[in-house]
């Protein structure tokens, strides 16, 4: 027993207009919906530049509400196309609440849920704190006609909790759109290390949970427009990892649409092999709730 | 500031006789000790064959205390050479009670502390759930000389929730004497899939904890010698990795003794570029404490 989906990364770059993006977007679905594409995953925040990099009240301008253009557009082009799609808006949900939000669209362009970041970066060039309300709806998966989808977003990525909580809770595979990069004053060693790093622990959540993991990131170089902050190059290297985080696809640093065939039935198999889900000490994990253990 | 350790793992083969292999144990912490190591990890059940091929109560004979002679011998030779030891033994705790247990050994012989590995498996070929009994002392770090050590077994490593907890308890490095082979009926991209897993999973708790990963494997043929089950090939890779994931050294398939020097301090950089402890979501991550979030 089989079930295999085809899945589709649409790694792109984005400028200044957001309509321009928004029609990035919609090429890279159709392209991908012409392959024959079931489900296809969108990079974080695909509507603009990454915003985050200084703190500007004004930039809240560019919230979204749930049904604005960014969700019009990514539920037209799933019913348009016949896909599953996975996007990912800056979410106006009240005056002083924003969220970073992924966005999931059925084939028929109805909205089959949303997921709310729940782990929110604050560093040097990604103020998301500023911007982003950390999530408040957890971590739940999303039933699609192709599947049941743990969607997270970014920063999430780095959290093995973040994945076992989709896991534990039936998600078939886990996607990630990501806004990811250089700092150009690393060297190229930091930089190959933060990058490996970046594949290996995504590709470490498909091997603890036996399931399939893709990452849609963003590329191209965009420049600071506030003077004083630094510019981005974001390094796209968007991937697919299997059930045993083995590569199956991974893209360079240039815009394209990466494509798999995923069979979500091997869960199954590489489960019974290594099961690990059957001996999680959940007797003597109280402790993971705790800041720092002192 | 820096605080530089020289670790050194003993890759090493064990046959039936016990005593042999405790003399080929001495002889990798005496090599280790003077290339210059402050820490000595071992694999896992070092003094004898991997007996959880299959079950057989005559074999709980093997099973010494902790004062035992294995015990003795990784006392005196951490004492006799100077360096701190992580051995490995199956522990008669009990008549009907045993466990696999870490030991941890001062550089002056004194015992700094024990873990019994929480995660227990059984595969064929595995039979651990019959000889093993679970853990009871949890996930806590052994404070030694060289630093405070997250050691963990085996098993152990597949698990993102163990690495977690020994990271927030303090610990510096983590630590994982293993035995882990090739099923010889799998065809080479399988037993491929297999290492690499093992492999990225380990990197990626150094990834998410910001700390250096090592785990000593053994090597070698054992054939099973009950003619009813699988003989075994353990793979060795032994590996050590940075607080980024990023491999420092590894071995082959062969014994030996592997060598890095290892700077502690580095955490710290590291978790300040990637200050993933400050953002995790424990108002959230209750559900980490169920066998399955229905």
């Amino acid at each position: 027993m089989s079930r295999v989906i085809r899945l589709a990364l649409v790694q792109h770059a984005m400028g200044p207009d957001a309509e321009a993006n928004r029609r990035t977007s919609v090429e890279g679905i159709e392209q991908a919906a012409r392959a024959g594409a079931d489900l296809v995953l969108m990079p974080e925040l695909h509507a603009g530049e990454y915003f985050c990099k200084y703190q500007d009240p004004a930039l809240f301008e560019l919230a979204e509400p749930l049904d604005g253009p960014t969700a019009d557009m990514l539920s037209a082009a799933a019913a348009g196309n016949g896909v599953v799609v996975v996007g990912s808006i800056f979410e106006h949900r009240a005056p002083g609440l924003a969220h970073n939000t992924a966005l999931v669209f059925e084939r028929d362009g109805t909205r089959a849920g949303i997921y709310r970041k729940m782990h929110i970066p604050d560093d040097p060039g990604y103020n998301e704190k500023f911007y982003f309300t950390p999530g408040d709806i957890g971590f739940e998966p999303i039933d699609t006609s192709v599947g049941r989808l743990g969607v997270l977003v970014c920063w999430d990525q780095w959290y093995p909790e973040a994945a076992r909580l989709m896991a534990l809770a039936g998600a078939e595979i886990l996607l990630y759109p990501t806004a990811i990069g250089l700092d150009p004053d690393d060297n190229e060693d930091e930089q190959l290390r933060q990058l490996d790093a970046w594949r290996t622990i995504q590709r470490g959540h498909a091997v603890a949970n036996g399931l399939p993991v893709a990452a849609c990131n963003r590329v191209g170089f965009e420049p600071d427009r506030s003077g004083k902050e630094l510019d981005a190059e974001f390094w796209g290297h968007s991937l697919i990892a299997g059930p045993q985080g083995e590569i199956i696809d991974e893209a360079g640093t240039e815009a394209e649409v990466l494509m798999a065939d995923i069979d979500l039935a091997r869960s199954e198999q590489v489960r019974r092999i290594w099961p690990f889900l059957r001996d999680r000490r959940i007797d003597a994990y109280g402790d993971l709730l705790k800041r720092w253990r002192d």
